[in-house]
């Protein structure tokens, strides 16, 4: 089977971190150009300043990994479609819910693969939390994610922009997590949202929502922790406590604790080729629906100025 | 054929206005009952200061209607839906996307209706609108709401909470019309959102939306309106210009205007009942989702603050 001709579009630091290596460690893929009208690109590799010039004037491709932020990425998106090419997404899927259901509904009258990727639900402990929590009675869960912005998106602009969601950039892992690994459906209680004084997306949030059969669910954001950081999820069940650490990659059990290799990206590119190969798609928009959900319902607080 | 036996629960405004006129309008139902805490309920009709009461002690009834403040209807739709009951809920149909779809999901497994009502869609212009845009090219599209929010929403304090909509509330009727009548799928490209210091929720809004063809669609909500109200929508096609006025009662094609008969909510009453003799649901949640995007999406700005 030839590989699978992918162009990665916008290469910022998720794109360097993760996506190239990620494709450059799967034979099912060969990079065949990447887009950026800001950085130079690779060497040996075709680039292009803008999407439009690789798909009108350049290699044939057969998939594009977006990777810029989501403000842009429903343009995007809709011409690689519009020229039958598969796309990957890049979380959160769009910077509204109603863009990606548009996207999902082209992809489906097309037959082109549309992926909406969320990384966090291929961490190692995910899968096995879920079959673990399938046949439990949930109880309480309580989702502490705290980390240091100024560490992990250091001059993002956009990230504080409208339709940039803040702290909810990487909550909306958590979400993506939560949203797979219980049983009942989610939705949100109540809502506060914490937005510097100079900023238009929230710094801090603390939530509430529950599941179908009545579970609390607990959920605490920060993006001013230093020191350690934090990214757990602790579920009480009738047989005991589950809880996920350091983003989904170590599962602990009542018999103990599992260490496994962190595989997320090798993940999602085994999932968008395995997509690609069976004419399917899956555009799951739960994560960013709770989101909205939380500036729909919440309620703000300003705080200090933010600045980098 | 046995009257449906339903019960209004909340008796606020548009309960008095709107739903109980209609349901005596229609031979289809007879009503069995109202809920609420605040009001004595009818003279002859069984009265109870809870659904529960109601549910677990009152007389037999079929369906209800629920015409509370949204940010407490989830609870008591997943109440009726529990005990086999049909329900109506007023727009919009929940403080929360994901509620609404957790009932809709839950509504399909018990096989009971729920039925997501948007009233506008009733309007005597929307129907025929629909039918001569189908066939059209979209060219533009304007949206002018403009209502004086003391004489239709007087001292509704939770109108302006968190999850109350704030103009969003009477703006939700156009995108209902909107997404009905447009024959492609819309999405918000940016919005701009006023809110009052003293309130959680907007009093004005500037919104664009695209289709997925490209139009343009530019929306004005504005609750400062005294003097002369304004619902209308406009609409320039290939083959000249649809107007939609007087919230959708009244439509102005090339060829000429149509006056008809304002019949929204005995309309929305004969679908409900369609739907429960036909076993089946309707829960579009389309225009909630674009109200959600402009929450996620929109810029805010202050405003002087509003007091009744």
């Amino acid at each position: 089977m030839d590989p699978i001709r992918i162009a990665v579009v916008g290469l910022g630091k998720i794109a360097r971190d993760q996506h190239l290596p990620a494709i450059a460690g799967n034979a099912a893929f060969s990079l065949a150009a990447t887009v950026s009208p800001h950085d130079p690109g690779r060497e040996g590799v075709a680039h292009f300043a803008s999407l439009g010039d690789l798909l009108y004037g350049g290699p044939a491709i057969d998939a594009v990994a977006l990777c810029t932020p989501p403000q842009v990425r429903y343009d995007l998106a809709a011409l690689a479609l519009k020229r039958g090419v598969h796309v990957f997404l890049e979380k959160p899927p769009g910077a509204t819910l109603s863009e990606v259901v548009a996207l999902r509904e082209r992809a489906d009258k097309v037959g082109v693969t549309l992926f909406a990727a969320w990384h966090s639900r291929f961490a190692a402990g995910v899968a096995p939390a879920r079959a673990w929590l399938a046949e439990r009675t949930i109880q309480k869960v309580s989702i502490v994610w705290r980390e240091d912005v100024r560490v992990w998106h250091p001059g993002q602009a956009w990230i504080w922009e409208p339709g940039g969601l803040g702290v909810f950039d990487p909550g909306i892992n958590a979400l993506s997590i939560l949203t797979h690994i219980l049983p009942r459906p989610v939705f949100l209680e109540d809502a506060a949202l914490s937005i510097p004084e100079n900023r238009a997306a929230p710094i801090a949030a603390e939530l509430r929502f529950r599941d179908t059969a009545g579970a609390d669910i607990h959920m605490d954001l920060d993006w001013r922790q230093t020191g350690p950081q934090s990214w757990n999820i602790t579920v009480e069940t009738d047989a005991g406590t589950l809880k996920l650490s350091s983003g989904g990659a170590v599962l602990t059990l009542p018999g103990g604790t599992e260490h496994n290799e962190d595989l997320e990206y090798p993940g999602l590119y085994s999932r968008f080729a395995n997509l690609i190969r069976g004419g399917r798609s899956d555009v799951d928009i739960d994560p960013l629906r709770l989101v909205a959900d939380a500036f729909l319902r919440g309620r703000r607080e300003s705080v200090e100025p933010f600045n980098d």
